[in-house]
Protein backbone atom coordinates (compact mmCIF):
# COMPACT_ATOMS: atom_id res chain seq x y z
CA UNK A 1 0.00 0.00 0.00
CA UNK A 2 1.49 3.43 -1.24
CA UNK A 3 -1.57 5.19 -0.39
CA UNK A 4 -2.46 6.67 3.39
CA UNK A 5 -5.40 4.53 4.83
CA UNK A 6 -7.35 7.36 6.23
CA UNK A 7 -7.05 11.48 5.97
CA UNK A 8 -5.91 11.08 10.37
CA UNK A 9 -3.13 8.16 8.83
CA UNK A 10 -1.53 10.00 6.50
CA UNK A 11 1.80 11.49 7.54
CA UNK A 12 1.94 15.10 7.19
CA UNK A 13 5.26 16.12 7.82
CA UNK A 14 8.63 15.02 5.30
CA UNK A 15 5.85 12.75 3.75
CA UNK A 16 9.32 11.12 1.49
CA UNK A 17 9.62 9.21 5.03
CA UNK A 18 6.24 7.56 5.06
CA UNK A 19 5.56 4.04 4.61
CA UNK A 20 1.77 2.22 4.77
CA UNK A 21 2.71 -0.99 3.53
CA UNK A 22 1.62 -3.80 6.44
CA UNK A 23 4.77 -5.55 5.97
CA UNK A 24 6.89 -2.01 7.32
CA UNK A 25 4.59 -1.60 9.98
CA UNK A 26 4.26 -4.94 11.16
CA UNK A 27 8.05 -5.36 11.05
CA UNK A 28 8.19 -2.02 13.29
CA UNK A 29 5.88 -3.65 15.51
CA UNK A 30 7.79 -6.54 15.71
CA UNK A 31 10.96 -5.62 16.56
CA UNK A 32 9.79 -3.40 19.48
CA UNK A 33 7.10 -3.96 22.03
CA UNK A 34 7.38 -1.03 23.87
CA UNK A 35 5.19 1.32 22.93
CA UNK A 36 3.02 4.36 24.03
CA UNK A 37 -0.31 4.72 24.09
CA UNK A 38 -2.23 8.05 23.99
CA UNK A 39 -5.63 8.42 25.24
CA UNK A 40 -8.12 11.60 26.29
CA UNK A 41 -9.48 11.66 29.72
CA UNK A 42 -11.06 14.46 30.69
CA UNK A 43 -10.29 16.14 27.79
CA UNK A 44 -6.28 16.31 28.76
CA UNK A 45 -4.18 14.09 26.43
CA UNK A 46 -2.26 10.99 28.29
CA UNK A 47 0.30 9.01 27.62
CA UNK A 48 1.28 5.84 28.51
CA UNK A 49 4.18 3.51 28.14
CA UNK A 50 3.34 -0.37 28.18
CA UNK A 51 3.91 -3.35 26.33
CA UNK A 52 1.78 -4.33 22.83
CA UNK A 53 2.25 -7.65 20.53
CA UNK A 54 1.17 -8.17 17.38
CA UNK A 55 -1.29 -10.88 15.70
CA UNK A 56 -1.91 -10.27 12.24
CA UNK A 57 -3.63 -6.86 11.50
CA UNK A 58 -4.06 -6.10 15.05
CA UNK A 59 -1.57 -5.06 18.39
CA UNK A 60 -2.85 -5.76 21.54
CA UNK A 61 -1.66 -4.43 25.10
CA UNK A 62 -3.00 -5.53 28.75
CA UNK A 63 -2.68 -4.88 32.52
CA UNK A 64 -4.06 -4.61 35.54
CA UNK A 65 -8.09 -4.27 35.46
CA UNK A 66 -7.59 -1.62 37.49
CA UNK A 67 -5.48 0.93 35.26
CA UNK A 68 -7.32 4.01 34.46
CA UNK A 69 -5.28 3.54 31.13
CA UNK A 70 -7.04 0.38 29.90
CA UNK A 71 -10.71 1.58 31.31
CA UNK A 72 -10.40 4.78 29.43
CA UNK A 73 -9.36 3.16 26.11
CA UNK A 74 -12.26 0.30 25.86
CA UNK A 75 -13.97 1.81 22.86
CA UNK A 76 -12.09 5.22 22.81
CA UNK A 77 -9.90 6.93 20.10
CA UNK A 78 -6.48 5.53 20.93
CA UNK A 79 -3.00 6.21 19.17
CA UNK A 80 -0.41 3.74 19.95
CA UNK A 81 3.25 4.64 18.81
CA UNK A 82 6.03 2.39 18.27
CA UNK A 83 9.48 4.29 18.07
CA UNK A 84 12.97 2.88 17.61
CA UNK A 85 16.05 5.63 17.31
CA UNK A 86 18.42 3.84 15.04
CA UNK A 87 21.39 6.71 14.98
CA UNK A 88 21.82 10.30 16.23
CA UNK A 89 22.36 12.14 12.73
CA UNK A 90 25.09 14.83 12.76
CA UNK A 91 25.65 17.33 10.55
CA UNK A 92 27.54 20.18 9.74
CA UNK A 93 24.89 22.72 10.84
CA UNK A 94 22.87 22.52 14.22
CA UNK A 95 19.38 22.64 12.01
CA UNK A 96 20.37 19.89 10.01
CA UNK A 97 20.52 17.17 12.72
CA UNK A 98 18.51 14.20 12.79
CA UNK A 99 17.86 11.14 14.07
CA UNK A 100 17.89 7.53 12.31
CA UNK A 101 14.31 5.90 13.42
CA UNK A 102 11.75 3.17 12.60
CA UNK A 103 8.31 4.87 13.76
CA UNK A 104 4.64 3.02 13.53
CA UNK A 105 1.59 5.33 14.55
CA UNK A 106 -1.48 3.17 14.50
CA UNK A 107 -5.32 5.51 15.49
CA UNK A 108 -8.50 3.68 15.83
CA UNK A 109 -11.10 2.29 18.47
CA UNK A 110 -9.53 0.40 21.06
CA UNK A 111 -11.54 -2.64 21.80
CA UNK A 112 -11.73 -5.33 24.77
CA UNK A 113 -10.88 -8.66 24.55
CA UNK A 114 -13.46 -9.96 27.59
CA UNK A 115 -13.98 -13.48 26.49
CA UNK A 116 -11.29 -15.37 28.63
CA UNK A 117 -10.87 -17.89 26.57
CA UNK A 118 -9.59 -15.75 23.72
CA UNK A 119 -7.49 -13.24 26.34
CA UNK A 120 -5.65 -16.49 27.88
CA UNK A 121 -4.80 -17.11 24.18
CA UNK A 122 -3.51 -14.05 23.31
CA UNK A 123 -1.11 -14.11 26.71
CA UNK A 124 0.29 -17.02 25.27
CA UNK A 125 0.71 -15.39 22.21
CA UNK A 126 2.58 -12.47 23.41
CA UNK A 127 4.27 -14.51 25.68
CA UNK A 128 5.78 -17.04 23.33
CA UNK A 129 6.62 -14.23 21.07
CA UNK A 130 8.57 -12.98 23.64
CA UNK A 131 10.21 -15.84 25.22
CA UNK A 132 9.83 -18.72 22.60
CA UNK A 133 8.87 -21.71 24.97
CA UNK A 134 7.92 -19.95 28.17
CA UNK A 135 4.42 -20.51 28.59
CA UNK A 136 4.40 -24.23 28.61
CA UNK A 137 7.17 -24.34 31.79
CA UNK A 138 5.41 -21.54 33.78
CA UNK A 139 2.71 -22.16 36.21
CA UNK A 140 -0.74 -22.12 34.60
CA UNK A 141 -2.89 -18.76 34.13
CA UNK A 142 -5.67 -19.23 37.23
CA UNK A 143 -9.36 -17.41 36.31
CA UNK A 144 -8.70 -15.08 39.39
CA UNK A 145 -5.81 -13.76 36.99
CA UNK A 146 -7.38 -13.35 33.74
CA UNK A 147 -10.36 -11.56 35.30
CA UNK A 148 -7.60 -9.19 36.86
CA UNK A 149 -6.29 -8.50 33.53
CA UNK A 150 -7.89 -6.29 30.47
CA UNK A 151 -6.94 -6.85 27.54
CA UNK A 152 -7.30 -4.50 24.33
CA UNK A 153 -6.62 -4.78 20.70
CA UNK A 154 -6.42 -2.16 17.68
CA UNK A 155 -6.63 -2.91 14.13
CA UNK A 156 -4.27 -1.66 12.24
CA UNK A 157 -6.48 -0.42 9.15
CA UNK A 158 -5.11 3.26 10.46
CA UNK A 159 -1.23 2.91 10.71
CA UNK A 160 1.40 3.60 9.38
CA UNK A 161 5.49 3.83 9.84
CA UNK A 162 7.61 6.97 8.90
CA UNK A 163 11.07 6.14 8.90
CA UNK A 164 14.54 8.09 8.74
CA UNK A 165 17.82 6.53 7.66
CA UNK A 166 20.93 7.04 6.08
CA UNK A 167 23.70 9.99 6.42
CA UNK A 168 22.88 13.64 7.23
CA UNK A 169 20.99 16.11 4.52
CA UNK A 170 23.50 19.16 4.78
CA UNK A 171 22.91 22.57 3.04
CA UNK A 172 25.49 22.05 -0.73
CA UNK A 173 27.23 24.59 0.80
CA UNK A 174 28.19 23.22 3.96
CA UNK A 175 29.71 20.64 2.74
CA UNK A 176 33.11 22.30 2.35
CA UNK A 177 32.96 23.15 5.86
CA UNK A 178 35.75 20.95 7.89
CA UNK A 179 32.97 20.00 10.39
CA UNK A 180 32.74 16.49 11.21
CA UNK A 181 29.46 14.91 10.27
CA UNK A 182 28.03 11.23 10.49
CA UNK A 183 25.79 8.60 12.46
CA UNK A 184 26.11 7.55 15.81
CA UNK A 185 24.32 4.22 15.47
CA UNK A 186 22.67 2.98 18.68
CA UNK A 187 20.40 -0.28 19.76
CA UNK A 188 18.33 -1.82 22.43
CA UNK A 189 21.53 -4.11 23.94
CA UNK A 190 20.64 -7.02 25.95
CA UNK A 191 22.99 -7.71 28.82
CA UNK A 192 23.49 -11.33 30.74
CA UNK A 193 20.41 -12.46 32.60
CA UNK A 194 20.75 -12.25 36.44
CA UNK A 195 19.16 -15.13 38.03
CA UNK A 196 16.63 -15.10 40.82
CA UNK A 197 17.98 -15.74 44.43
CA UNK A 198 15.17 -17.41 45.32
CA UNK A 199 15.37 -19.79 42.23
CA UNK A 200 15.66 -23.46 43.24
CA UNK A 201 19.37 -24.85 42.96
CA UNK A 202 21.03 -25.56 39.92
CA UNK A 203 18.25 -24.18 37.26
CA UNK A 204 19.98 -22.66 34.00
CA UNK A 205 18.41 -20.18 32.21
CA UNK A 206 16.35 -21.37 29.28
CA UNK A 207 16.98 -20.36 25.61
CA UNK A 208 14.59 -17.77 25.83
CA UNK A 209 16.24 -15.99 28.47
CA UNK A 210 19.55 -16.60 26.98
CA UNK A 211 18.92 -15.76 23.44
CA UNK A 212 16.65 -13.25 24.04
CA UNK A 213 16.58 -10.21 21.79
CA UNK A 214 14.25 -7.05 21.03
CA UNK A 215 14.94 -3.78 18.83
CA UNK B 1 8.40 16.39 47.24
CA UNK B 2 6.62 12.62 48.54
CA UNK B 3 2.99 13.99 47.58
CA UNK B 4 1.67 14.58 43.70
CA UNK B 5 1.40 18.13 42.41
CA UNK B 6 -1.99 18.16 41.29
CA UNK B 7 -4.55 15.58 41.12
CA UNK B 8 -3.93 14.51 37.62
CA UNK B 9 -0.20 14.07 38.09
CA UNK B 10 -0.81 11.40 41.00
CA UNK B 11 -0.06 7.87 39.76
CA UNK B 12 -2.81 5.81 40.15
CA UNK B 13 -1.84 2.14 39.69
CA UNK B 14 0.86 0.78 41.92
CA UNK B 15 1.80 3.87 43.55
CA UNK B 16 4.39 2.72 45.69
CA UNK B 17 6.71 2.78 42.46
CA UNK B 18 6.15 6.77 42.25
CA UNK B 19 8.15 9.40 43.23
CA UNK B 20 7.44 13.10 42.86
CA UNK B 21 11.14 14.61 43.56
CA UNK B 22 12.44 16.85 41.57
CA UNK B 23 15.65 15.08 41.54
CA UNK B 24 14.33 11.36 40.27
CA UNK B 25 12.41 13.40 37.70
CA UNK B 26 15.04 15.49 36.21
CA UNK B 27 17.47 12.24 36.44
CA UNK B 28 15.11 10.58 33.75
CA UNK B 29 14.83 13.25 31.54
CA UNK B 30 18.24 14.32 31.63
CA UNK B 31 19.23 10.41 30.67
CA UNK B 32 16.79 9.82 27.69
CA UNK B 33 16.21 12.56 25.51
CA UNK B 34 13.65 10.34 23.09
CA UNK B 35 9.90 11.78 24.41
CA UNK B 36 6.96 10.95 23.43
CA UNK B 37 4.30 14.30 23.15
CA UNK B 38 0.53 13.37 23.25
CA UNK B 39 -1.81 16.29 22.78
CA UNK B 40 -5.37 16.07 20.83
CA UNK B 41 -6.40 17.20 17.57
CA UNK B 42 -9.56 17.37 16.58
CA UNK B 43 -10.90 15.34 19.42
CA UNK B 44 -8.38 12.55 18.92
CA UNK B 45 -5.03 11.91 20.96
CA UNK B 46 -1.94 11.59 18.83
CA UNK B 47 1.34 10.51 20.17
CA UNK B 48 4.33 12.12 18.21
CA UNK B 49 8.49 11.27 19.15
CA UNK B 50 10.77 13.73 19.22
CA UNK B 51 13.97 14.84 21.43
CA UNK B 52 12.63 16.62 24.44
CA UNK B 53 15.75 18.39 26.71
CA UNK B 54 15.14 19.78 30.25
CA UNK B 55 16.68 23.71 31.83
CA UNK B 56 15.82 24.13 35.28
CA UNK B 57 12.29 23.26 35.87
CA UNK B 58 10.93 23.06 31.93
CA UNK B 59 11.20 20.80 29.09
CA UNK B 60 11.94 21.69 25.68
CA UNK B 61 11.49 20.24 22.45
CA UNK B 62 11.25 21.99 19.04
CA UNK B 63 10.66 20.84 15.21
CA UNK B 64 9.54 22.28 12.09
CA UNK B 65 7.55 25.05 11.87
CA UNK B 66 5.30 23.08 9.47
CA UNK B 67 4.67 20.37 12.49
CA UNK B 68 1.05 19.77 12.85
CA UNK B 69 2.37 18.48 16.74
CA UNK B 70 4.12 21.82 17.45
CA UNK B 71 1.15 23.95 16.32
CA UNK B 72 -1.70 22.07 17.44
CA UNK B 73 0.34 21.71 21.15
CA UNK B 74 0.91 25.45 21.53
CA UNK B 75 -1.02 26.72 24.63
CA UNK B 76 -2.60 23.87 24.89
CA UNK B 77 -2.62 20.70 27.12
CA UNK B 78 0.06 18.05 26.54
CA UNK B 79 1.77 15.02 27.71
CA UNK B 80 4.87 14.23 27.64
CA UNK B 81 6.21 10.95 28.77
CA UNK B 82 9.69 9.29 28.82
CA UNK B 83 10.76 6.38 29.46
CA UNK B 84 14.10 3.55 29.71
CA UNK B 85 13.03 -0.02 30.14
CA UNK B 86 16.11 -0.94 32.31
CA UNK B 87 15.02 -5.10 32.16
CA UNK B 88 12.45 -7.80 31.42
CA UNK B 89 11.06 -8.94 34.56
CA UNK B 90 11.15 -13.13 34.58
CA UNK B 91 8.69 -14.52 37.17
CA UNK B 92 7.49 -17.79 37.31
CA UNK B 93 4.06 -16.89 36.14
CA UNK B 94 2.72 -15.36 33.17
CA UNK B 95 0.87 -12.84 35.81
CA UNK B 96 4.15 -12.11 37.81
CA UNK B 97 5.99 -11.22 34.71
CA UNK B 98 7.19 -7.21 34.60
CA UNK B 99 9.33 -4.70 33.35
CA UNK B 100 11.62 -2.89 35.10
CA UNK B 101 11.74 0.86 33.89
CA UNK B 102 12.20 4.49 34.80
CA UNK B 103 9.38 6.50 33.32
CA UNK B 104 8.25 10.27 33.55
CA UNK B 105 5.04 11.67 32.53
CA UNK B 106 4.62 15.90 32.80
CA UNK B 107 1.37 16.94 31.71
CA UNK B 108 0.35 20.63 31.52
CA UNK B 109 0.02 23.38 28.76
CA UNK B 110 2.86 24.05 26.04
CA UNK B 111 4.14 27.50 25.90
CA UNK B 112 6.09 28.49 22.34
CA UNK B 113 9.38 29.98 22.75
CA UNK B 114 9.16 33.28 20.34
CA UNK B 115 11.99 35.11 21.08
CA UNK B 116 14.71 33.83 18.31
CA UNK B 117 17.57 34.84 21.21
CA UNK B 118 16.11 33.21 23.53
CA UNK B 119 15.40 30.54 20.99
CA UNK B 120 18.95 30.19 19.64
CA UNK B 121 20.11 30.34 23.34
CA UNK B 122 17.76 27.45 23.94
CA UNK B 123 18.94 25.52 20.81
CA UNK B 124 22.36 25.55 22.17
CA UNK B 125 21.74 24.55 25.31
CA UNK B 126 19.92 20.86 23.81
CA UNK B 127 23.18 20.52 21.59
CA UNK B 128 25.36 20.99 24.15
CA UNK B 129 23.92 18.62 26.57
CA UNK B 130 23.55 15.47 23.87
CA UNK B 131 27.09 16.96 22.44
CA UNK B 132 29.28 19.18 24.27
CA UNK B 133 31.58 21.55 22.62
CA UNK B 134 29.16 21.12 19.34
CA UNK B 135 27.52 24.60 19.23
CA UNK B 136 30.71 26.70 18.36
CA UNK B 137 32.04 24.25 15.64
CA UNK B 138 29.09 24.13 13.45
CA UNK B 139 27.93 26.52 10.86
CA UNK B 140 26.12 29.27 12.13
CA UNK B 141 22.15 29.09 13.18
CA UNK B 142 20.99 31.24 10.43
CA UNK B 143 17.42 34.09 11.33
CA UNK B 144 15.39 31.92 8.48
CA UNK B 145 16.35 28.57 10.39
CA UNK B 146 15.38 30.14 13.60
CA UNK B 147 12.17 31.15 12.12
CA UNK B 148 11.47 28.14 10.06
CA UNK B 149 11.79 26.71 13.79
CA UNK B 150 9.35 26.23 16.72
CA UNK B 151 10.48 25.22 20.14
CA UNK B 152 7.61 24.63 22.93
CA UNK B 153 8.08 24.18 27.08
CA UNK B 154 6.48 22.86 29.23
CA UNK B 155 7.18 23.24 33.22
CA UNK B 156 8.03 20.22 35.17
CA UNK B 157 5.28 21.12 37.70
CA UNK B 158 3.35 18.59 36.92
CA UNK B 159 5.52 15.67 36.34
CA UNK B 160 5.48 12.09 37.64
CA UNK B 161 8.06 9.73 37.97
CA UNK B 162 7.43 5.82 37.87
CA UNK B 163 10.19 3.49 38.68
CA UNK B 164 10.63 -0.03 39.37
CA UNK B 165 13.75 -2.19 40.00
CA UNK B 166 14.45 -5.25 41.52
CA UNK B 167 13.71 -9.23 41.14
CA UNK B 168 10.04 -10.38 40.07
CA UNK B 169 7.65 -10.82 43.14
CA UNK B 170 6.28 -14.51 42.56
CA UNK B 171 3.01 -15.61 44.61
CA UNK B 172 4.51 -16.85 47.18
CA UNK B 173 4.19 -20.77 46.87
CA UNK B 174 5.67 -20.36 43.46
CA UNK B 175 9.04 -19.91 44.85
CA UNK B 176 9.20 -23.67 45.52
CA UNK B 177 8.63 -23.97 41.68
CA UNK B 178 11.78 -25.82 39.15
CA UNK B 179 11.16 -21.97 37.01
CA UNK B 180 14.28 -20.11 35.86
CA UNK B 181 13.23 -16.61 37.21
CA UNK B 182 15.10 -13.23 37.01
CA UNK B 183 16.10 -10.05 35.29
CA UNK B 184 17.44 -9.77 30.93
CA UNK B 185 18.83 -6.60 31.72
CA UNK B 186 18.73 -4.07 28.74
CA UNK B 187 19.84 -0.84 27.86
CA UNK B 188 20.38 1.58 24.66
CA UNK B 189 24.07 0.42 23.18
CA UNK B 190 26.09 3.81 21.40
CA UNK B 191 27.98 2.05 18.74
CA UNK B 192 30.98 3.25 16.88
CA UNK B 193 30.33 6.31 14.75
CA UNK B 194 30.51 6.28 11.19
CA UNK B 195 31.51 9.47 9.32
CA UNK B 196 29.99 10.74 6.10
CA UNK B 197 31.19 9.98 3.02
CA UNK B 198 31.60 13.88 1.92
CA UNK B 199 33.43 14.91 5.08
CA UNK B 200 36.74 16.48 4.82
CA UNK B 201 40.12 14.02 4.46
CA UNK B 202 41.10 13.57 7.88
CA UNK B 203 38.44 15.25 9.99
CA UNK B 204 38.30 12.99 13.06
CA UNK B 205 35.50 12.41 15.21
CA UNK B 206 35.33 14.60 18.20
CA UNK B 207 34.98 13.64 21.69
CA UNK B 208 31.71 14.71 21.87
CA UNK B 209 30.77 11.38 19.07
CA UNK B 210 33.16 8.98 20.57
CA UNK B 211 32.00 9.55 24.30
CA UNK B 212 28.24 10.23 23.31
CA UNK B 213 25.90 8.13 25.51
CA UNK B 214 22.32 8.28 26.72
CA UNK B 215 20.08 5.97 28.51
Amino acid sequence: MDKAPSQRTRVKRLNKRAKYDAETVHAILDAMPVCFVGYVFKGTPYVTPTLQWREGDHIYWHGSSASRMLETCVDADVCVTVTMIDAMVMARSAFNHSCNYRSVMAMGKARIISDPVEKERRLKTFTEKLFPGRWDILRPVTSKELRATTMLGLSLVEASAKVRSGPPGDDEEDYALPIWAGLIPMRTQILAATADERNLPSLAPPDHVTNFKIG
